[in-house]
């Protein structure tokens, strides 16, 4: 069973080769959270190199946060941490798909995925997901 | 059934309003694309706003070639096309998720899925798709 110490458990997964991940011309790579048994896209985030080490070396999610400038190990606040079941890459290298077992929700919002938003045929969103968790209980009240 | 001319047939979808979709200072966004009913992952590209009217217009997934520098019509040479089913946004409307019909496979290696390599545990790449199509095939013989 899964523990509050996870994140200190090395996992079995080593750093990948030099070549294997291509980085963009800011050192981030676009990653792909799903959840890896019902195939659910939660969300997509950034990682830089130090990211998909720290993911790989405790098999907790860690991403790249492009607006705070420093990782962003997903769930350290509000709880809602990210497994890592196994990591993908695609034929080019530059994608990372990252299948997770996702604790609670993946957006912000308090909705298990961030896709909650789907265009209708007038051009105007519907929304599909319901919040079920109210976004100050993920985020602390003081 | 979907025919030759699906290209030609406008789809009921509108072009969503300039806000919602959020893109790069490179007038990018990235797009997941998603089989919709088994849930695969099957690739990750970019759109820029012509991409997406395009889409939209027809139901046939457009994507931008960054490589090319031009609009990149998923399978109009290899005759593999991304049927959309329905387009979703994320919470920041800055990346898409296209639920989709892929005719064939959506990897130039001639795969289903561009994510069939997964890394093991000493930091090597394992692939876990076969190739169901040669790519000789895909893209002509002369």
């Amino acid at each position: 069973m899964p523990g509050k110490d996870d994140r200190a458990r090395p996992s079995a997964m080593a750093a990948p080769p030099e070549h294997l991940v291509v980085f963009d011309d800011k050192g981030l790579v676009p990653a792909i959270a799903q959840q890896h048994d019902s195939g659910e896209v939660l969300m997509m985030a950034w990682m830089n190199r130090a990211a998909v080490e720290e993911t790989l070396a405790t098999g907790q999610v860690c991403y790249w946060s492009r607006s705070r400038g420093k990782l962003w190990r997903k769930g350290e606040i509000s709880g809602q941490r990210q497994r890592l079941i196994d990591f993908r890459l695609d034929c080019d290298g530059d994608t990372i798909l990252l299948r997770v077992d996702q604790t609670g929700v993946a957006c912000h919002t308090g909705r298990r995925s961030c896709f909650y938003r789907v265009l209708d045929g007038s051009g105007e969103v519907r929304e599909i997901l319901p919040v079920t968790i109210d976004p100050a209980d993920l985020y602390g009240k003081g």
